[in-house]
């Protein structure tokens, strides 16, 4: 059989980013590791995240006629761009913890896990700058609106957003680095017009399915499949689109309650009792059919989007298949 | 009286960084009061910063031959990168104020000051890469330069540097911009070689001087001229130059009494009474005059690197000013 997307690039990008992360300082280290090619005394390790974006460049300018290397530094550029969201992210969040492991500022502590991520972040585009201007510039385009919708996403911690605002926050907050991912991709393989178009159609839908997917996992996923409490959104009153939608849709009592509970001035997490009497009102509300709904549009979007690219019949079955896990994985 | 480089652009880089950081967003209304050039309020305000660096890219592409216009976006994306690291310092070393008006992180906390941050650090580099990749990769790295000397300034709070560390750490953490600036200009000037190499070496000593000058200003500087408590940075045990120092030449019990103050697991400021005998210590071992001098020598340096740089004689007399300006300001 066939490598799938998310493994064929996967030693070259691992190889990229160990060079673009060379170095003695203990910053480098911090960042070796947090990109899982250390562990914390500094021994290698594989890299423990999907390696997603930085595989969809490659696979995207193979398959449009790049010579995929020429698109290797704007694929770890773009990594090394996710990376550092990541690291200033939990801190931002409180959380503990990264891909089952402790995250960045729970080691070095908030003031120099700032730094690593700035550090990451500079690295990221000297990294892409050496593809070229132009995918320089596209990562940071995509880089500005990554951290906008992150602004967006920290002020919806003091009010409850209407699902169109979330979605239009999710659109930047994590869907501007995947258009991005196709978007480089493109640009390495020199197209334009319609082609650059439906590329960044088919990234905004799997975005979407990617984000929303993400949101329903959180909730609703198993604990020992995603290495994190589940239920644990709810726990710390993250305002994901499932309970964005049960603000919608909640009334009366219902409403009144869930206001109380998602008060920002809330110093506590949510109990566990509390926490299954959400679970209970959003599958009353038929909140979950409504989430997976909207990841069956996306997920149909995005395969019509595909239709639209020159792609060989070989390269659009397995990129079909990548856009089907997206939209369906457990983890 | 001929207008000094600090005046003579002014305009000009407000009117840049104003354009670089429109938008109605309120991150973006953020970054413009961070820069000075909107009141907490959002009125319109004259940016507070002196706008050194913007500056000497501007003089020395004109006087280098270009017309200032080309280098104004790595002029402006230079001085973005400047603002980024103030709110980005301000919230790891819990500063209060910046300039005489409240730190960002005291305005919108930490979490969206991290965001702030970001966004002024990725609008930096857009707003170079308009004047052009050579300039763009040059801020960059640069701005790699910065952000691992701040990893070494914040190491260096929990063990005393060697003055020879401290001063590697400085040429980092404030020199690279300064340097950046100078070599900025001579990028829009398409100059190299000899030229090049004069820039550099002008700008390190400037940076040095400055660096030190700016210690010196935080032991034994006026308050009400420099709009902060001095003293403040023993009170805060901030471990600059004149404390470096200090250590090195304390001997017998006044070492011990010093190791135990400094002790990086001190919770609180170092107190009134505390603070005068560190005063006291670093007059009796002359760390003043030892500071004074090492300024004298970067100045006398920097006035060698300018003989060498291909000005005119009107030009050279005010970078000379501009340099003695730096060596001897008060604030």
């Amino acid at each position: 059989m066939k490598q799938g997307i998310l493994e064929v690039y996967r030693d070259r990008i691992e190889g990229g980013l160990s060079h673009a992360l060379s170095g003695d300082a203990p910053l480098r280290s911090l960042l070796r590791y947090h990109i899982g090619l250390e562990d914390e005394a500094g021994a290698p390790t594989r890299a423990t995240g999907k390696m997603l974006r930085p595989s969809l460049v490659l696979f995207v300018a193979e398959h449009l006629g790049a010579e995929p290397d020429t698109a290797l530094s704007s694929a770890v550029g773009l990594e090394l761009i996710h990376g550092f969201s990541l690291i200033h992210d939990d801190i931002q969040d409180r959380d503990h913890v990264r891909r089952g492991r402790p995250a960045v500022w729970t080691i070095c502590g908030i003031e120099q896990a700032i730094n690593a991520g700035d550090l990451m972040h500079t690295l990221a585009v000297s990294t892409a700058l050496e593809s070229s201007p132009a995918a320089a510039a596209c990562l940071i385009q995509a880089t500005q609106q990554m951290i906008e919708g992150q602004s967006h996403d920290l002020q919806f911690e003091r009010r409850v957003a209407s699902s169109d605002e979330y979605l239009a926050m999710i659109d930047r907050k994590t869907g501007a680095l995947l258009r991005c991912a196709f978007e480089l991709g493109g640009i390495a393989a020199g197209v334009n017009g319609d082609v650059r178009t439906a590329l960044i159609g088919l990234g905004r839908a799997v975005g979407r399915a990617f984000q929303i997917r993400d949101d329903l996992l959180g909730i609703w996923g198993r604990d020992d499949v995603l290495g994190k409490a589940t239920g644990s959104d709810i726990r710390r009153r993250k305002k994901t689109l499932p309970i964005v939608l049960l603000f919608e849709r909640a009334g009366g009592d219902d409403a009144v309650a869930l206001s109380r509970l998602y008060a920002h001035d809330n110093e506590k997490d949510i109990d566990a009792a509390s926490a299954a009497w959400v679970v209970d009102r959003l599958d009353e509300l038929d909140v979950r059919t409504a989430c997976e709904e909207m990841i069956r549009r996306h997920h149909d979007e995005a395969l019509d989007r595909l239709a639209d690219l020159p792609f060989s019949d070989e390269a659009r079955d397995r990129m079909r298949e990548l856009v089907e896990f997206l939209a369906r994985r457990e983890k």
